[in-house]
């Protein structure tokens, strides 16, 4: 397997820890996002929406959207239980991430980790931010009363709100006010193969 | 099974369509969103994150996110083919329609056609637009290859996206310019048992 990363995309690091995890070896191959190159025809013959991360599993076929990514990388195993209720309950979590935290938290942090637009986009942050606490603090009443999202196991579920809200404070959150989200980071990262989003592990080819 | 709906949500609509196209019975109870309704304690008992649509199952168990209501209850049918590579595309597009066209279509939509704050919301409605345009476009230029999204079949995919994107013109969007997209909703509102977004069949309790 091939994917198309981008290092500081959450979407991409939900992606590279699943495939630790499962032990899959994959070839990793950086794209240059802000330089366009997913613009470029020959990215967008592999995903036409111009978006990483793309997981190439053979030379003709490329899955894309990190969440379906992880559904289909998952399926079969602990991660991705195949009972008709706790997969609806962790799609739920994996909808509800991308609806509710993905672009709240990440386009904030592009904009002032990246670009350093915090003054410039201003409103735009703080109403992201808006949006993104009151997400954060569904997480947080959910996590007080649980050790991981669904069914008291480490799932997929976990790693898509890892991937965002991990490096919330990045997006100017203050995580201090959500100590249960703090307490479940712990306990994801002491999960078998966890690698932080700057870890690679040696893409195998 | 009792669905808690607001009559004008795309979110909603997806849910009962399906609901009427599986034929299965539901008791429909409409909720008052602008009064939020949805944030009084026993809506949240139901969904912590306060919003509709909430499919309730039995009396213990309440489903939210519409997108994995419909992934629940396709299970097993045409909607929602089980094999591994159509079910992730499927997933895909779902995660697509959340990601990146449900918040730049539906938001705007409630802001211009619910709330009358077409001026006061200018610039947010511009960002959510021109976002909602590139996504609309990936959208077109899939449509001008294929009837459906997935496998030339009608599936919950085609139902997930027909949800805002029918009544993008409420929110702004000039859908002259997507030709393909106007043909392909033309088809799914030749499906059997379609019902309209304002259309309600006899709720059966």
């Amino acid at each position: 397997m091939k994917l198309y990363n981008f290092p500081f995309s959450g979407n991409c690091y939900k992606v590279r820890l699943l495939l630790n995890q499962l032990e899959i070896p994959f070839e990793k191959i950086d794209v240059k996002l802000f330089q366009q190159e997913t613009q470029l025809p020959e990215f967008l013959a592999k995903n036409p929406s111009g978006k990483v991360p793309v997981l190439e599993i053979d030379s003709e076929t490329f899955l894309s959207e990190s969440s379906a990514i992880l559904t289909y990388l998952a399926r079969d195993t602990k991660f991705f239980p195949s009972d008709r209720l706790p997969q609806t309950e962790i799609l739920k979590w994996l909808f509800f991430e991308q609806f509710s935290l993905a672009a709240n938290l990440g386009r904030p942090r592009v904009w002032m980790k990246v670009m350093n637009q915090t003054e410039q986009m201003a409103p735009m942050i703080a109403y992201h931010q808006k949006l993104g606490n009151a997400a954060l603090q569904v997480v947080e009443d959910h996590l007080t009363q649980h050790s991981f999202f669904v069914n008291e196991n480490y799932t997929i579920a976990d790693i898509a709100i890892y991937g965002y809200v991990h490096v919330a404070d990045e997006a100017g959150y203050d995580m201090s006010q959500f100590p249960a989200i703090g307490a479940w980071c712990d306990r994801v990262r002491s999960q078998p193969n966890h690698i932080t989003i700057s870890e690679d592990k040696k893409p195998v080819s």
